[in-house]
């Protein structure tokens, strides 16, 4: 399949070697250049604007940071809502707002196009180990159409729905999840620990049997040995998400206070430095409030 | 070794029938003599009092519902402070309040006597399968001494500390822990359902990878199906246990905000009436409150 | 009218002051008998036991600082219930928690006596200067025939219900309404302060127009002046009647999230040492989760 | 002195009322036309754009309902951004997002204007009745020049602080207080129906002493007689403005939890279908989670 990928960040670059590697062609695009050689070298067509892209792609697919940054690739002249030819198909893989994303998909139908939104669970190695999960919505024929070059990313495809903002929905829940595990860990280990509990017997117990998965083993080790310098995701990132989640919960009327608990130590450990930490530095907050450090 | 047992709800009948399997000598005592039989007719010696257990047994366990059912067998006359000979071991495996279990361990102490609490982790077919977990606290030579004991209970034991309170906070506070996954299950499935998510796809994602685990497979699988009338552990112990929690915070000079959201859940349910219903009806309070029942 | 008056802290020595101005004859008991001199002075009765108190009045009024205190008086040999006449009332001016005054009324009803609840709202200065306000709850005789003496101690008497619980439940909504304005203005503050306000003309906003009241004057200023140290009312009494306010919802099956928030700055507060500033230190946790100290 | 104003909704139209009356030169335009009849017969006059207003006057008011509104008239060619003359000031009197509004500020000082953030406090009637609030930000200079302005609107202006920004986190501060005190009287109201004491007799202690205030004494009214369907300010546009407080939370690092509480209960009762009835619906929810509707 011809593909196009706009956005090279780590994980764009993770997906389209990945991509080649199945065997299909890609045509990519990336503001800064640079970044696109390594990728030549593998096989893939480098193209000078989104429009090129649309050109020579049925299927464009996108990894952007944010809203602005898809919003500026896909509005105005030479946005590919303007490029790209009727019937193409836009996949959004980012982690985007809702409404953000039903807009967008409203703005691509009107020209005729489709958009999917197909978020990712996982980090670079994930892609390239093949361990990537992907959540998708949107048209089911065009899920149908797509579901070969989403299966080429990743281990399993989650769908999520007919509407592209449910995919959304879904990845923003998942992370929630993820801040909600991470929170309450932090509480836990609080309490234990000024209970007089030594902190690595309660990391023990709770990789342990009821909790033993990948999410809280990370959080507890990381909890357990204060190495929130070990950065795998920062605290800036998982407030942009959470108030992703938030938001999603005000657009589909669910209030969410377990949120909102994570938000508040998010928020707080901005306003105490620590933006750029592992987003497991929410527990140095719970720390703060008992008075811990 | 020469063990008395006192409480033989379905846990305690479980505990002793392992003890006895185990090679150990168990005097019994129960409020409801009746429950004594079937023991009996495995090995066990059935006592009257308190006191004649405690006559035979240099280790007492006990095995309570709740603070007020182990003070009615550990105060007063006839009591087993009054009645355990000096240097002799109690150890509490009830779910209990760190403060009242501190209280208690001076109280035992006064008259030359030990305690240690041992809370456990698991179900009575937990226990029968030897898959229980057990939580241990108090002075590091009794709790050396009763090993063997509470090895001959479960699969493995956590040491909590030299104070019996820690062992009682660890507890509390991985109950608290599986409330507040059971609270975010519960937040993040409303948010997907009313954002057009298949419940059932969310049900895999949550199941799959991240946070596969018993405690997330087994509540994201009531939650999806709506199966709280398969009750493992109602919302009325919950809501003693979370109070618990919250009093350990309250003694260890911890807020516990995310206990807060499931204390207020739990608190919703019986109001609603749904007291008996398993605790992950918790999930009901939070589509009430998105109106989606 | 002849009434017994037990507990003579602070409170209840205005009140039986002014109940002696009113001229009614009042007989005195308290553990600390040095107390009772000055009163002595003033026309009051001392006696040496509960019992003789209850042997000159048929009314009772007790104004202690818990729970446990108030049990100390009425149960028991020689306790309240055990000496007061058939018909006889006792009324319970102290801040207590609903269940235990239901069933202090029960065990008063089986001996043939009536309880009332009447806890006051306003401090000593407040008892002298005829300000303070009464809430009653029982038996609507009762109240009806000891309407003499509640108004005589205050300005003026609310009849919350029938059910003596009722008059504490209110009595502790009060107290959280105030503390959740407190935590709100804190909150507030915070936020203009770190948003570039000059404290000093928030305070003025908060006490002009809208929300001007003693409330908002009394802890807007408190807050602004960062006059902690000026101790009205305790972070520790208020953790218990906060914690009283809780266990009231849990009770009548209400969730207090907006309490839940209270709880937690106020144990924050002990964590950090401040127990005994001004309850208006729940600001203080408020400004270190936002960095501010 | 001769002023624009542009956003002719019911506030706005009261306000220029009040300008006229005061002698002021007023030079209007609004989207809808028809709007501007009844002003011109009281002696303003009519404009067709935006740049007409910033052509007669050295001060353009702009009174408009949200971000995006506020937006549309100053961005882009013919926005107030492009017609104003270098040292013009625009007074925004809306209630915006920080934020926005410290971007603004950049984009008009970059074309050598003044942003000046003015917002208010009360409905038409106060203005009309000259009890309006207003809550001034930005430039001292370009403050002391349009005090008289300000001051010709209301009965008295609070000087927030010199970036413009700090206004509207003062107004955001002020409006969730004001939540957060129906929210805790909708809390406390919950709890003592449920405790058996008649409403009414609450409603009396709460507007009595304490919190005798025009905050308390209308939304206690409210709630003790459920007239929700008397609209003062929607639940609709309260979710709006708690969303602005919760963002100017976010700007300054500073969480709100009460301000999530409130949040949450707007967002339920968004999903009840409850959008347009009165912010003191938040004690519906309240009333939900309890079990009492």
């Amino acid at each position: 399949m011809k593909i196009g990928f706009i956005g090279l960040g780590r994980m764009g670059l993770a997906m389209v070697s990945r991509l080649l590697a199945a065997g299909h062609e890609v045509y990519v695009f990336n503001r800064t250049a640079s970044k696109l050689a390594s990728l030549v070298s593998e096989g893939a067509k480098a193209c000078e604007t989104p429009g090129e892209v649309a050109g020579h792609a049925d299927v464009v697919l996108s990894m952007l940071a944010d809203d602005t940054a898809l919003n500026a690739v896909t509005a105005g002249d030479g946005g590919l809502i303007s490029v790209m030819s009727k019937g193409a198909i836009h996949i959004a893989m980012g982690t985007h707002d809702v409404n953000f994303i039903r807009q967008l998909a409203d703005d691509h139908a009107a020209a005729g196009q489709i958009l999917l939104a197909a978020p990712v669970l996982g980090r670079p190695d994930a892609v390239t180990a093949g361990r990537l999960g992907v959540i998708v919505g949107g048209d089911p024929k065009a899920v149908s159409h797509c579901l070969p070059v989403l299966e080429a990313l990743g281990r399993r495809v989650f769908q999520a729905g007919t509407d592209p903002g449910s995919a959304s929905a879904m990845k923003l829940a998942n992370n929630f999840l993820l801040a909600s595990a991470i929170e309450s860990i932090g509480e836990a280990f609080a309490l234990v620990e000024k209970s007089g509990v030594d902190v690595q017997v309660f990391h023990d117990l709770v990789t342990d049997g009821l909790f033993a998965s990948p999410a809280y083993n990370t959080y507890a080790k990381i909890i357990a040995n204060k190495s929130w310098d070990e950065v795998g995701f920062t605290v800036s990132l998982a407030l942009k998400d959470i108030n992703l989640a938030l938001a999603a919960g005000m657009a589909a009327g669910v209030p969410l206070p377990s949120a909102n608990v994570c938000r508040d130590r998010l928020i707080g450990a901005t306003a105490h430095g620590e933006g750029e930490l592992d987003w497991a530095a929410m527990a140095r907050e719970q720390a703060r409030a008992s008075g811990l450090i």
